[in-house]
């Protein structure tokens, strides 16, 4: 069978929304727990479609996309355990989310209601095609997935099995779509899918992102950066400062809630810097500051610039000694990316103050950045972290795969 | 003085963004009571402004183009009005949307902060250069702004208010900031405005929106075409539905959420339609028909495929019969363009059925489509009427000028 085109996938998506978006919570739960049952029972098909994808990857020599591709019987369970969690929340369709008497007793209500069709657009990890269809089936949308070609066989087997778990719930297959023609153009045209794509998600880097914002025309949601700061007041507990710098740098340096940047009140960097950069230093992290923060603690190379606007990813941290509140406020503004600020401190107006001047999705008063997070933020599950305003901003959720209805009931009331 | 380029504008936009979002809901309404009274004071300057564009309109012969563009006394006062609405409006900004402890002892918010800079492109009607702006004011915002080369006159003169407000209220006036360089690679440039610009808000006819859809790469929200249908059920209160129907189609037919089609159920449709068509007729509408239609009441032309997908914004409107609420709905589906929707029925399941399978910004039962409004739905002012689903939907007030940002407290919690 050839694979179809994307204009007769759009069609079916198109086709398939009513019906997802109509479904009763109960049956969307169903298919869920029905794909993730599926997914253990076909888990020697999708291993072996998996081996494929790597093989391919092995033979191109490029190691990460081998680690970053790999399914073993573990990451598949991981992945049903995604399904059956995410059917445990509670549904965001038909809640109502305000609603009033108006004077001429027009009552109004503002309801909860599906996106539709939402597209996502994705690189390697095979498991955001179970994680995102997921979340996109149990918020009542179509799922309509462009997998890269890297992960081509894997994406087809899973999305084969969440399609039968659809199915087994009485619901259309096409609630899951997965787009097979994984070129360039496609991918083009598939961002351009006006009129079909209510809401596109891409998750990947920034060739990806640019690639959405030059070419979409259909609304987006864009999984951002994250350069996090911690800066440390000079009224800080330095022993919790301690702690929470080592946290937010080593838990897990790859992640975008990790620090990449240390920013520390003149006023106690004699004291703090010397501590916390001898432990940082042990865990690995290679140290790069500026003038001041190199005069009291010797073991970091000099920062650049650069080095303050980057997003490392890895066991690397800038460091910045700032004379005052304001300039660690200022110092935080130029270089954020918007994502997660943390500020350490006794001080409630420097608390307040960092809280109000600092522009980012999330801002945090005495804790680590890596709590920037669906589940622990009490989201549940997350299709990524925005840090654009529009829409979503922060960790989304099931909430932000929605849209929102006004319904608006009469006695025959007109207008004059 | 040489106007300013767009990239100068677009830092000063930029650069006065922190301080709109930090200014006290006194100063920014300060600002709008300044400047409303200074619309008053400033009016013979402003329509002096104004008839240097209406005069060059008038010569190029567009009698369409000089009635949107004239000002007069009473509009001045209108939009100084405006302004003094707004201003009365509650604080958006600093509201708590949600919050809630985390099992860890984490304080967990979610506040609502300005967007940072709005940036809305519009035609003609200099009334916006005043409305929009101070929407943006109100919510913590720049308004970044871009009218039409035919209003350019006009626009100047009331911006220059605007900004002088700004200032009496000890805010900085790049609060609101006109762009006068009126090309077409200027609109494209200043949709592209990635990073500068936060919300874009295209107001204006299908070229314009194609243009923002087709070269935006900054997030935005689109004021769309409402093709509104009013259904009469066969249980309708006929009397009532009469009402309704006139209501939609005449109150005002050249806004959007004016009525384009009334669709009938065979059932009702001997008895309803010549009552409901004379009256039509009577006020000068023009009606057009299906075939079964036409064989009720024959004071109606027939309706091509094109008439039922049309927004006609005058005295005209499309007429279908349908066997039962099935099909009422699938022609709904089929033709609506996503703005609002109606039914006049008695029977709740009917009633209940169209709400959830009818998918519009906004449905209403028993209740005349002239009513999607922000101001009379209880949102005070309006910047627009979204149809599509991300962020905003249904009219936009002053919340949709807003985003939301994280605010989590902590004691030193770090993540395991």
């Amino acid at each position: 069978m050839s694979p179809a085109s994307l204009g007769e996938l759009a069609q079916r998506a198109r086709a398939a929304a009513p019906s997802l978006a109509l479904a009763s919570g109960a049956a969307r739960n169903e298919a869920l727990c029905r794909a993730a049952d599926l997914l253990t029972e076909a888990s020697e098909d999708i291993l072996r479609a998996n081996r494929a994808d790597v093989d391919r990857a092995r033979t191109a020599g490029s190691a990460t996309a081998v680690d970053r591709l790999r399914l073993d019987t573990r990451r598949v369970e991981a992945m049903a355990e995604g399904l059956r969690a995410v059917a445990a929340l509670p549904d965001p369709v038909g809640e109502v989310v305000e609603g009033a008497v108006r004077p001429n007793g027009l009552v109004v209500e503002r309801v909860r209601v599906p996106l539709g069709v939402v597209g996502v657009i994705y690189e390697n990890r095979p498991n955001v095609t179970a994680d995102a269809a997921g979340l996109c089936v149990k918020a009542g949308n179509v799922a309509f997935l462009r997998g890269s070609a890297g992960a081509l066989e894997s994406n087809r087997a899973i999305s084969r099995v969440l399609r039968e778990g659809l199915a087994k719930a009485g619901l259309p297959e096409d609630g899951v779509l997965l787009v097979e023609d994984t070129s360039h153009e496609t991918a083009r045209e598939f961002v351009r899918l006006k009129g079909v794509i209510d809401c596109l998600i891409p998750r990947g880097g920034p060739a990806l992102i640019s690639m959405v914002e030059q070419h979409a025309t259909v609304p987006w949601v864009i999984d951002g950066d994250g350069n996090c700061h911690v800066y440390v007041d000079g009224s800080a507990d330095l022993e919790m400062a301690r702690r929470i710098v080592v946290n937010a740098k080593t838990s897990r340096p790859s992640v975008c809630n990790a620090a990449e940047s240390l920013v520390v009140h003149a006023g106690i960097a004699r004291d703090f810097l010397p501590r916390v950069g001898s432990e940082l230093v042990e865990a690995g992290v290679e140290l790069v500051g500026d003038g001041e923060a190199r005069a009291i603690f010797s073991h970091m190379g000099a920062a650049s610039e650069e080095d303050f606007a980057t997003e490392f990813l890895a066991l690397k941290m800038s460091v910045a000694v700032v004379r005052d509140l304001d300039a660690a406020i200022a110092h935080v503004r130029r270089y954020s990316s918007g994502h997660s600020e943390a500020i350490v401190t006794r001080d409630l107006e420097a608390a307040s103050r960092f809280v109000r001047e600092v522009d980012a999705a999330a801002v945090l008063v005495n804790a680590s950045t890596r709590f920037v997070d669906g589940g622990e933020l009490g989201l549940g599950a997350e299709v990524g972290i925005s840090t654009q305003k529009l829409h979503a901003r922060g960790p989304m959720g099931l909430r932000e795969l929605t849209s929102v209805k006004y319904v608006v009931y009469g006695e025959g009331q007109i207008r004059t």
